[in-house]
């Protein structure tokens, strides 16, 4: 059987033995450590929904490699039906966490290094792909969760990684020997880092032939001895740390981000899936980009759901559900949220066959999605703060509800319809909080402008896909610049 | 052979003997009238594309009806990939055009009421369904052209049919003798209309039990006895009938809106697909919809395609097309450009077979699709103005530029870049004159937030399709105010 | 001398002895609770710059009721130029402070009381104009700062007042005597209410004849008997409770809300500006409403300043300053924020005398003014965090940053352009991370929107305000459709 | 009397004997051609108001040059009053015209001539500004109207006006004698030209130290030899040729834009206002251009109420004007127009004096005004399309309404509410549609787009204009980058 309980992915996690620091300490037992729980709870929510038979379809798939069923986050994508699929399972891990659920971005890595090994092997004659399948078939049938691990520290961002005066400013080989390599560097912003059993590193651009160093993709596990992990704040992070389960926003799940340097790490030679070939790096770093983008239409999709949902709940709370103007406005969340959808859909639903045989989503329409994401979840978190009243900022703390004395006194004038508790508007209020500027706000704002790719460097790829001759020659024909015969009907 | 070559076509449209009225005076010979030659072009595209070998695979299907390949303008949608190439097939027609061409309200009716009567037949036990699909094979062997027409008149907008101070308001049926049914009423804002050899006649909205005579389908040739067509004023349309070529914008396509009225109206009974089902008027009348704003999602990004092509080369020809911000405002033309077509995508992709066996759109997408559409192509027109700057509404005439006198002084100073001619600057400025205030304007922007329902008929549909409950219970689970039980990993 | 120094200021509240609870405790000595200080500092600014030379002319103003210097905070706006200098103040206080510096509300009060009472009197023949202007001149010639209280809790919002199930939904008079009122009931979201000397209450609403407790006006000491405070939660507020200086954000300024519990409050009569002149309560309430939207035009202006220059700095830190679409976005950042101030100074250049001799702003722009800071910040936000990249919610905290093992390899990897040291990065990260989703947050976006009243409470006014007829007329007279003599020039 | 009327303003125009061409023929009696005449209307209409009690404040001034009562439009700002009133007037004139009625451009290139050239004199020791002042108290004394002219044709817009392939691009000294200057080039773009008694010629941009003969500024009588005059395009023009009132949507009012080629004309010294001084053309520039879009601040304003008022009714004749979604649209609409106003009397509330005794507006602001008016009158155009119906643009021509045969039945179709004509409601759209893509869309749209500098244009001169650095220090400070002692409050 190669699905994991949710236990059992849990039990894993807690057997790992690293080098963990958050707020100046080194943390021993992370798994249960109060910040990181919920997060681990949310990667645990893409084990648990795999066994859900309600949700088999769009959670399992067979595995190409292996003829099992695996968990679709460990899947080859095998048609657009596949694509398409991704982008459903997240949506509904999205709706059931309300944050980011990390377990994408390794399944954006296998697709892009198994398609884009294929293509190295193919002109340089190397043997990367063929090792990179017995990796990903350890993972499926093992249903490992594996981080994919692309950006860097950067240094100086005006220069390449070899022009750099800290050549460590992106991750690259230090040593070689008969065994293995040995890698220098920092790997940033990597979400649900410590969730997963294993990471799989990928260079972060376009090198040039000299920067061969550079060009490295590997995998090692959490545990491999060089690696410190630092554990990023999040907005209202110690919230967590609080007494009670209001406040909190969601006290059940989370999402993570952690720095990650790799202090002389060994790789042995089995786990290297690039290693010098910079005339890759380029379709490394989009093929991942692309389906990365894919991504957010899915994921992001399924929080504004969650949002959506509470800003419903509120108006009705506080009585306000039927007023024409928070009507439009739940419609025009509703709309914008729907639009995000349609790009994550129309980016599989076109997607294409790569030689190695798995599938790539649309790249330019992968871009177009990713930079609507950049944009949309910003409004709808403006509209929902909108319909949930000022009181969203200044509402007494939990404690304060429960004390024995202003509790009473408090609840009295947290009355609003009759038959809704005080309670109620207070959890959902926290809620929204969380979701527009608490914790959640971090995955579902700040990082649907940032994640996979800064608006701008969408921007450059629509640039370059988009064929502005082609659209050129249409106008200087309609226009009557250039000849036009089609018109001559004969 | 059932494709007709365009010059087929227009013989065929030629032949039509029509009751026609323009600017107060009854046209002949209307193929042939400046006004509405551009338009008749349009539709010969839809011909002519149809038989060109590259554009096979999309302009054409095999009919589950015949057996036969037939142009796609005539087809039932028998899968996902079907509505996907409709959306394509709409695309390309948007680019050789740069107007709207027409042809596809006829399909959008075709499947509509294909499998609407598919529906009243197996309820009611009537025969519509078999009588239509004897229409249909007619039009596939004969390749016809057909409008589909819905949208009525409609008198006082806060009072439904049967209410109505005239019944006329709405077309309905005011005899029934044992050969067919007399109708009277008037169809208004009909797209394409005298450019079809068939009309086919659709129900405008929801009915009351009681409103009988309003819940009326059919189909009559285009020269029936007894209909008034009076031709649309556009804005600019009598450019058409100066001289020259440069002015007109775009010389060789245009669109095309008719009111036609109908004057107790003879349709005999294999002709009448609906008649009395007031049960049905609602799926008929949303399924059409669905089908159409799925649509919007094609050829508007066509045209769109077209306009960002000739802002790309009013900018090349300026010489200010490396200028960062030129760059990105086409960047943004484009990114809202996909992004429409991403919304056309994913309903397509997203569609579901129906009980009668032809595919519908996915209806919330499909309204999400219109709604975008509804305000991306007014900003895209907006930033191809800012691109082509103040001269768009400033040149002389083209006769001013080949006045033997003033006209070499004129061209003296509209050399921009060297290589550039005054009259390439001149005709492109004038098309994107036309796309954005000018005929194309008409399809483009006002056509765009009104055709196939205005913005205000999407919202109510995506609030009615959006499942607001179960979003809110996904916030009441978050939240801790439902029972949670997903994180018990046990 | 009638100007306060801040270490003046600060001592009086120092003294106050008040219930306040927060984390459902009582807290005892406020003004030094680490969460509190900050918002106190922002108030003393008021004092201290109001001393400062530099800002001597808009900071100050002579009082027209004693002759003497004041601080404008507690002025009555004797001309539009006092109005504009209002804003120019508050924009100079959100720039010093980065943050809500909370005296506006009662400034706000002063005018509206002052110019309402008046014509209370005139109307009635009461004495509450002769009452205010004695309370006035006691809060100027003792510089005090007041609060504006308005907000009630309003129980079931499609109740009116005297519908309530609990009357105390609103405050209301509960008993009258020779000495004076008796008040009970409960104000929300009251912005830096524990940093005042005094309350100024007033009603929330238009109000019907029988609903006289509930027009009632009054100022008491903030110590009054009988009050209970409870401090409003923010996002990120422990973070003051944090050791350090930078992760906090602004760790010399913030922002306050509070709820106050009126439990029975004695009035003497002397305190008393309205009590049951429910005519009036509709134009205190507007007028108040207008003095307070036209703030926002200034306060939220001066955040806005910098948020800018925090994103201009880190975009310098960054080595990114300038990419063209960089520069491009914070020009967008300036054209916003300037827009705004446009909307403050707008509707303070076309203010008006008042019956009572004070100016009054211009309604209708003070609520277009209003209803553009429930929009714009919001998108200044987006393009900070834009700028700013994704290390704004992933960065590890400042004690991991100084910690003696990891911190020089966290550090290693933080230099981006060699002269920039690593903290400086950290600091400003965090100052933006606190003006979009921090304390600051509360403040500069949904207190915008909610501040003043909610959107569609300017919507409402708007569409009050707005002469359409007049609108209506112009068109029909353009259209012909009016006889037009305009044009017969004879 | 200095006040014309406006019979005699025509009188004037009539006697003008100029060299015109349009459509490729020489136009005589210009001020009668039907699609001349609704221009030189608009533009009487400023004589017209002028000579009403009821907006004599507004509309007129005491110059300080004669000490007489003047048009405003030929006023000298003494105050930010003035300033404000110039926005007032012209936001009047914009209602009572809906369209551009084209004597701005010579007010504000009066204002900046008059202020530039005593500075030229105090820095040079020339006697411009003497000669200025001359030919202004002409100009005042007989209420002349005054074409500014500014644009250049430009050529190759990479390169400066000393760089061209061909001279000519910028209007250039060619000859210099005892007596005058002799100019050529051409001037595009021109506003109201041939509405005007003379030209002002103003330089277009900064230049380098070599290119004296571009730096050129000077005032011709409009019947100069010299001169060709080309009139432009504009969308719908010829609906003015056509017979009947409706179809041309404004009957009565009309924008206009000429091309002027200097012809190697002569000018007398006594009105050459700058002749070399390359050092002041960026002031000159600069400050017309502040004018000149502080100006859009009021006039789009009141072409905005005039298409505000025409949705309005629209609504109302359509029955859907109670609708909810309809109220807010048209709420939009207004606070969109309320906000450009903002701007406009924002720029002038905080204008200030020059050396020369006048007054400038705040020149960031106007340029804030500016950008803004580039993009709201497309919304407020967008959703007047919205509220008026798809039938804007497949509307019948009023010679099919008034058809003997068919009229009556169109007209039996265009009864909505019973009260309202088919007429009224033809009249309406088509004056929707003339504002929002007929000729009146060239001035409310495009030129807003586009007159006064493209939005590039603001962009750079907010950049310039907006102290970073000063908003970096605020930061810096916040942060605790920078020392913070404003805390410190011993």
């Amino acid at each position: 059987m190669t699905l994991k309980t949710p236990q059992q992915y849990i039990d894993d996690i807690r057997k790992m033995k690293i080098d963990l620091y958050m707020f100046g300490e080194k943390v021993e037992n992370y798994v249960d450590h109060p910040i990181v729980r919920p997060s681990v709870n949310s990667m645990a929510m893409t084990y648990k929904l795999a066994m859900d038979p309600e949700h088999e379809d769009i959670m399992t798939a067979m595995s190409n490699l292996t003829g099992q069923k695996v968990n679709r986050f460990t899947h080859l994508h095998q048609s657009t039906d596949d694509l398409v699929k991704k982008i459903k399972m997240q949506r509904l891990l999205g709706q059931k966490t309300g944050c980011c659920f990390q377990r994408c971005v390794g399944m954006d890595a296998f697709n892009a290094v198994y398609n884009t090994t294929f293509e190295i092997d193919a002109k340089h004659g190397t043997k990367y792909h063929e090792r990179f399948v017995e990796f990903l078939k350890y993972v499926q049938d093992n249903d490992l969760a594996v981080d994919g691990c692309m950006t860097d520290s950067r240094g100086d961002r005006s220069k390449s990684p070899g022009e750099q005066p800290d050549p460590d400013a992106y991750v690259h080989v230090v040593d070689r020997s008969k065994d293995g390599i040995t890698v220098r560097g920092c790997k940033m912003h990597q979400t649900g880092l410590i969730n997963s059993h294993e990471i799989l590193v990928m260079p972060n651009n376009s090198l040039k032939d000299y920067e061969k160093e550079w060009a490295v993709s590997f995998a090692v596990p959490l545990d491999t001895p060089g690696i410190v992990f630092i554990y990023g704040r999040q907005s209202c992070d110690t919230r967590k740390l609080e007494k009670g389960s209001i406040d909190v926003g969601n006290q059940y799940f989370g999402g993570q981000e952690v720095m990650a340097i790799f202090n002389d790490v060994f790789v042995p030679w089995e786990r290297v899936f690039m290693d010098g070939e910079t005339d890759f790096s380029t379709m490394l770093v989009e093929r991942f980009a692309a389906y990365h983008r894919q991504s957010y239409g899915g994921c992001k999709v399924g929080v504004g759901d969650a949002l959506i949902g509470a800003t419903q709940a509120i108006a009705d709370y506080n009585g306000v559900a039927r007023a024409s103007h928070i009507k439009d406005k739940i419609v025009e969340m509703c709309h914008l949220n729907e639009s995000l959808y349609s790009c994550g859909i129309a980016c599989s639903a076109e997607g294409r066959k790569t030689a190695s045989g798995n599938y790539l989503v649309d790249i330019l329409l992968a871009n177009i999605c990713k930079q609507n994401v950049t944009r949309f979840p910003y409004e709808i978190a403006r509209l929902a703060q909108d319909v949930a009243g000022g009181i969203l900022v200044t509402m007494p703390s939990e404690k304060d509800f429960t004390h024995a004395q202003i509790g009473p006194m408090i609840k009295k004038y947290f009355i609003g319809k009759s038959d809704i508790s005080a309670e109620k508007r207070q959890r959902m209020l926290r809620l929204i909080e969380n979701l527009t500027m608490g914790t959640a706000a971090v995955g579902y704002l700040t990082e649907s402008m940032h994640g996979a790719g800064s608006p701008q460097a969408q921007r450059i790829m629509i640039s370059r896909l988009i064929n502005l001759t082609h659209r050129k020659n249409l106008a200087e024909k309609l226009s009557g610049i250039q000849e036009n015969k089609e018109v001559d009907w004969q």
